[in-house]
C-alpha cells in the first residue's frame, strides 16, 4: 500500500523539478559563487536567479532584499537579533504566545540574557491574536514586532498587513515568520509593510538546508553569521548553491499555484471524519485559515496512540502534543487556546500537499474512524463514548 | 578543452557517490526526522548512519559529540560563542592573525560589542605560528583558544595536539577550525585533546550546505540556533537529511583516503613551475603542510591577471588577494607572514583533490610560464624581468 503523507507542515517531499534544478550544481557546476574564474561564475549566475525567483514568491521589491539562509530557523534568529541591535535605544520585542519555537527561544533566551523584555500576546479559544492586548503592548521601548504569518498547528492566519501598520506606528519594525505561510498563501511582503520575513523552502517542496530573510531595503541590519562578503555582507559562508538553484525554481512552482483543489479535499476530509465520529472539534480560525490544514481534536483519546495507528496503517500525520519534561503534554499552541485538556491531548494535525488526492483522502475517512472508536474503548475517560453516540 | 580544476580549497566537486548517497532523500525519504511516523524514521535513520561516519572520519570518541551544522562558518561561530557563554568568569580569546575570516570576525566583534579581550598571535615568514607569543597570551582569563589545523591559503600545519596541552595548562578551551584539514590529513580528534572543532563538507567532496560541529564529551555548550529539539537541543532547525547523508558518504570516502598520490603532483607541478619562472617562492611551512596546497608567489605580477589569464585558458585556481575597500590587497595570511610587497600581489594558491591528474598539472606548467612572461613583460615593476633571467 502507499503511504499516505499528510505531514506537509512538518516538510514536504522536494520536488522533481527542484531535484532536477539541483543536479547540475551537485556535479557539474560545483564551484563556489565566490571564486573569481569560470566555475565560480556559473555558480553566482544560478544565485541570481534563484534569488529573484524567491522575490516573486515572495513579493518582494527588490532581488537584493532576499538573503538565502540555511532555513526557517537560522532566519528567524537573524531577524530578531538584527532588530534589537538596530534599535539599541529600545528593549522591548512583543510577539505571541503561538509562535514557532525557534521564535519564543530566541525571546526568551533575550529576556534572560540580554535584559529584553518579552510581551507574548494571547490568542482567543480560535487562534486569533488578541488585538486589543496587542496593542497595549506597544511602546515607545517596543523594537520589533515579531508574528507569524499563519500558525504552523492549526493553520491560523493572522491579519499581517493591519498588525504592521499598527507596529509602525509604535515606531518597532516588524518581523514575520512566513515558513508556513509562503507557497500556499500569497505573500506580497512589499505591499504588506513588512520589515523582516523568514521563509524555509522545505516548506513548500524545496530541499531541507536552505530558507531565505526577507530584509525590507533600508532597514538597519546585523548578520549572524559574519567574515565572508556573501549575500552582501548580510550572511558569511559559503552559498549552498544546489538547495538555493532548488529553492528558485521550488518558488517558481509555487508561485501563483492554486491550492483551491488542496483546500477542497482538506474540507472533504474534515467534513467526512465530523460526520463519522463524534466529540471532536475543528481547532483554528476557520474564517482565515491555510487551505491544507486540519487540527482536529478527539475528546478522551491520546493523539500519540492516534498518530501510531494512523502510522500502522500508512498514513503519517502529526499530534499537538510536545514532549515537556517527559510526559507528552499538548504543544504551546494548543495551551495558549485553552482547548480543553481532555480535547487537546487527542488532537491531530492533518496537513495536506498539492500531490494529496481524493483516493488518500478517503482512506484515510476509512481508516481513523474505527482507530477512535477502539481507543475510546480503551480509554479510562472514554469508556462508553461510543462512535454511534457521538455522532448523534 | 576539459576544465582544469585546481581550487579544492575553495570547494570540491560533490563526489558521484556523494550525490547517489543524497537522491533517496531528497525523492523517496523526505520526511522530517523529528517525526514520530515511518517517513520520519527513515530520516532519522539517515543521520544515525551519518553521524557514525563524520565520526570516524573526525576521530571523534563519540557519535554524540558531531553536531551537524549548516557549515564551517556556523561551527566556527557556534563555538567561539559557545566557549564565551560557558566560561564567564574568562573573558579573553587566544586565536592567530592567519584564521579563517569567519574566526576573526566573530572574535573582532565580541571585541567591539561584548568586552572580550582578543589576542591575535603572529607567524613567521613561513606561516609558523610564535609559540612564545601563544604561551605569554594565556593567562587565567583565557576562555578560549582557537586556531586553526590547516591554513587555507598556504596549506601550514599548525601542531594542533600540542597547542592544545598549552591550552588547557592554561585552563582553556581549545577550539580547531579544521575545515581544511579534514579529509587531507588525519585528525585524531579524541587523541588531540581538541574540545571543540569545526568541519565542512563541501571541502571533502561532500555537498555544500552542510558542516559540524565536534563538541567533546562533558563540554559545557550554549547554542547558536534555538528552539528545537534537533542535535540534542544543540542546533535547532530541521536536519539537512540529504546534506548529511551525502556528509556522511564524503568521511566515508575520505576517511584513510590515501592523498600521496596528490601530494606527488603538487610537487610535480610546484618543481615544475620553480623551473621554469624565475623569482617565485613557495609560502607556507614546507616541512608541514597539506599536501594538496601550493601557495606560489610570483614578483612584480598581478595575481588577478595570472587568475583572469589562467582562466581564460581553462585553469582555475585562486589568487592570493582580497578585496579590502575597492583596491585589491594581498589578504591578511599574507600580510601576517610579511611577504614582501612584490610578490605578496602575485600570489596564486593551486590546490589540487584526489580528480586531479597528471595530464592536468603538465597543462598548467605549459601554459602559466608564458602568461608569467607575458605580465612580466607588461609590468612598469618587472620590466627587463625576463623569464630566462629569473630561471638563472
Amino acid at each position: 500500500m502507499t503511504p499516505v503523507y499528510l505531514d506537509n507542515n512538518a516538510t514536504t517531499r522536494t520536488a522533481p523539478e527542484v531535484v532536477a534544478a539541483m543536479l547540475p550544481y551537485l556535479a557539474e557546476h560545483f564551484g563556489n559563487p565566490a571564486s573569481m574564474h569560470g566555475p565560480g561564475t556559473v555558480a553566482a549566475r544560478a544565485l541570481i536567479a534563484a534569488r529573484a525567483a524567491v522575490r516573486g514568491l515572495l513579493g518582494a521589491a527588490h532581488d537584493d532584499e532576499i538573503i538565502f539562509t540555511s532555513g526557517g530557523t537560522e532566519a528567524n534568529t537573524t531577524a530578531i537579533q538584527a532588530a534589537l541591535a538596530a534599535t539599541p535605544d529600545r528593549r522591548e520585542i512583543v510577539t505571541s504566545a503561538v509562535e514557532h519555537p525557534s521564535v519564543l527561544s530566541v525571546c526568551g533566551w533575550l529576556e534572560q540574557n540580554a535584559g529584553v523584555r518579552v510581551h507574548r500576546i494571547g490568542v482567543d479559544p480560535e487562534g486569533r491574536l488578541d488585538l486589543d492586548a496587542y496593542r497595549a503592548a506597544l511602546g515607545q521601548q517596543t523594537a520589533l514586532v515579531s508574528l507569524m504569518w499563519a500558525n504552523n498547528e492549526t493553520g491560523t492566519v493572522f491579519p499581517i498587513e493591519g498588525l504592521a501598520e499598527i507596529a509602525h506606528k509604535a515606531g518597532a519594525l516588524f518581523h514575520t515568520d512566513a515558513v508556513q505561510a509562503a507557497g500556499k498563501v500569497a505573500l506580497k511582503l512589499d505591499a504588506a509593510g513588512v520589515d523582516l520575513a523568514s521563509v524555509s523552502a522545505h516548506k513548500l517542496h524545496g530541499p531541507k538546508g536552505v530558507g531565505a530573510l526577507y530584509l525590507r531595503r533600508g532597514t538597519r541590519f546585523a548578520p549572524l553569521l559574519r567574515g565572508g562578503h556573501q549575500e552582501r555582507g548580510r550572511r558569511a559562508g559559503t552559498q549552498n548553491v544546489p538547495a538555493i538553484a532548488g529553492f528558485g525554481r521550488a518558488a517558481e512552482l509555487a508561485t501563483g499555484c492554486d491550492l483551491r483543489p488542496v483546500a477542497a479535499l482538506r474540507d472533504r476530509l474534515e467534513r467526512g471524519l465530523l460526520k463519522r465520529i463524534g466529540q471532536v472539534r475543528v481547532l483554528g480560525d476557520l474564517r482565515d485559515r491555510l487551505p491544507n490544514t486540519s487540527a482536529l481534536a478527539f475528546d478522551f483519546v491520546e493523539g500519540e496512540a492516534i498518530l501510531m495507528m494512523l502510522d500502522r496503517a500508512g498514513i503519517a500525520a502529526s499530534s499537538g502534543s510536545a514532549c515537556a519534561s517527559g510526559a507528552m503534554e499538548p504543544n504551546h499552541v494548543l495551551r495558549a487556546m485553552q482547548v480543553p485538556f481532555t480535547a487537546a491531548h487527542g488532537a491531530i494535525r492533518f496537513s495536506l500537499g498539492r500531490e494529496t488526492t481524493e483516493v488518500e483522502v478517503d482512506r484515510v475517512l476509512e481508516v481513523l474512524p474505527p482507530i477512535i472508536e477502539r481507543l475510546r474503548a480503551l480509554s479510562p475517560f472514554g469508556a462508553g463514548q461510543t462512535l454511534a453516540e457521538g455522532a448523534q
